[in-house]
């Protein structure tokens, strides 16, 4: 078994928290965040020490409606640097954009001409090769990049081998493990993470976790993974984001040793921006309806659905559930 | 490292699912469950496979009065006949009694008398003769026994070794793990199973595991604590205990593989009976102030006051933990 690095008491330095509240959360309300909110937790993340903060997808307005969606949906240039202006902070801004849902040849200027340090590609296993064109892409442009392969839980192992070998020989910085479902146990998390942590260390390329909560093991997956070597660990405020949510941010600060992370500014942050939101009728977290697709290894579409028609009857959705295999 | 013990997709014949709802959750609505709920629980726990059911404390009524808690805090042993009848069943049933707040030597009858079947002592590290005097009454009625060590994250390492030597040469037969602080992470968690699971090795002991969902790792920790060879697991309906809760008996049975365990009667008793005593005002679960005092390794008597308040001023309180040290 491969070692753990680090103890419970060590600085790991390697490590980036990355905040993925606005995107990740921005699937809960639509991306309606108000200008206030983004630069609270703009402000909040530096002063927390957090390394990364991402400030949405840089979709398509081809194929989304503009009118439709907040604006953290499609990220102009111009809306993120009215939140940061330069950017003169040690926090990287980061934007995600995925295979498929975005126009990535005309929608990015050259870093040099951005405020975004990162281009995070988010993909399906077998978008491999079009997330490695978007990499090269944005890599020639500047970006530092990932790869975040979604919903590695109903992948193959040999889709994953190729996946990595593919990623490796690849520009991309970052490979990024996603628990989409929520449905890795911490073994299972483990497993996958020394997998992807050998290839990393064949290509120097760092790993990356993104947790679901769906089995309330966001962040129990998020450490022991981090255990092994995964440095760049994905949270959220109150673990805000679509379904059961992510790993809570609060945890993970609690539980890193370096002095440069900052609990207490969070807290603040919470207390006035996140609750709010929640008693404004928000919607995320742990309950038995994702923990159902969780443990079944299932997108957890049917489970929102019947979160969102304010259902607890938990009997027939297992039964559904277990009907649609 | 010990190895584990089977492995995701094994059955652990070894495993006890031990249900402790009425008994923690107690300390959430002071035992005052209505005879339906208690009875619907005990039903369900037969049709879900769960092997023990504790129906509460066995407080001493010279300590504590009788006119001011739930007929579960003392669990007279008509009380819980009224519930089971003779229970002709598999599933066993247990009391606790704490050191120090139980007249043992009064209020116990032997086993031959009585529908319980285990008897679980509950100390402190310091407690531990006072304990094994207890176990060993508890052994001669006829009972099974337990010791749960609480708040084990404040014992040091060379009191554990001692308690767990003088348990070993007792009549006990189950040792349990108790993290009552929710301060443990997974790692902390598997270390001292090891160590209990040494112990239980060398003197033909089980090792049970009772977590607190501070942190939300309560689940994660069990089945960490499982995976090395702990076999009494506690859980709860909906986490409902003490604080923050405890482990998720839905997450526990959607874990094992084991087809005796059955998830599905346990969501319509979740369905039926938790969500209506969640709706009227009965309170736990993991929430930040729980989490700081976890990752603080503090009691938390300071967060369940904060609770009771309705206070969610979280730097404040924060604050006061550490002025309070």
């Amino acid at each position: 078994m491969a070692a753990r690095k680090g103890n419970l008491m060590s600085v790991r330095t390697d490590v980036k928290v990355f905040d993925a509240t606005v995107r990740d959360g921005g699937l809960c309300n639509n991306f309606e965040f108000t200008d206030e909110f983004v630069t609270e937790l703009y402000k909040t993340n530096i002063k927390s020490g957090v390394d990364y903060m991402e400030f949405g997808y840089r979709a398509s307005k081809k194929m989304f409606d503009v009118n439709k969606f907040g604006k953290w949906k499609f990220c102009d240039e111009s809306d993120i640097r009215n939140i940061v202006g330069e950017n003169i902070s040690d926090l990287k801004i980061s934007v995600m954009a995925d295979v498929g849902r975005c126009d990535f040849k005309e929608d990015f200027v050259p870093k040099a001409e951005s405020v975004i340090d990162m281009v995070r590609v988010a993909c399906y296993i077998h978008q491999i090769p079009a997330a490695i064109e978007m990499i090269e892409y944005f890599h020639a442009l500047g970006y530092e990049t990932t790869c975040n392969i979604m919903a590695i839980s109903q992948a193959a192992n040999d889709q994953i081998d190729e996946a990595l070998d593919m990623l490796g020989q690849s520009s991309v910085d970052v490979i990024y493990l996603v628990d989409s479902y929520g449905s890795l146990y911490p073994e299972n998390a483990a497993k996958l993470a020394k997998k992807y942590l050998e290839a990393g260390g064949k290509y120097g390329k760092a790993i990356g976790f993104h947790a679901h909560n769906n089995q309330n093991l966001a962040f129990a997956n998020t450490i022991e993974t981090l255990s092994y070597g995964v440095s760049y660990l994905d949270a959220t405020a109150q673990g805000m984001g679509r379904g059961a949510g992510n790993c809570q941010m609060e945890l993970l600060l609690s539980f890193l040793r370096n002095p440069k992370y900052n609990l207490y500014s969070l807290l603040t942050f919470i207390e006035e921006y996140m609750l709010p939101l929640k008693a404004g009728g928000v919607q995320w977290g742990y309950d038995i309806q994702y923990m159902l697709t969780g443990q079944l290894n299932r997108h957890p579409r049917e489970a929102m659905a019947f979160t969102a028609d304010r259902r607890v009857d938990y009997c027939e959705f297992y039964k559904s559930l277990l009907d649609n295999f």
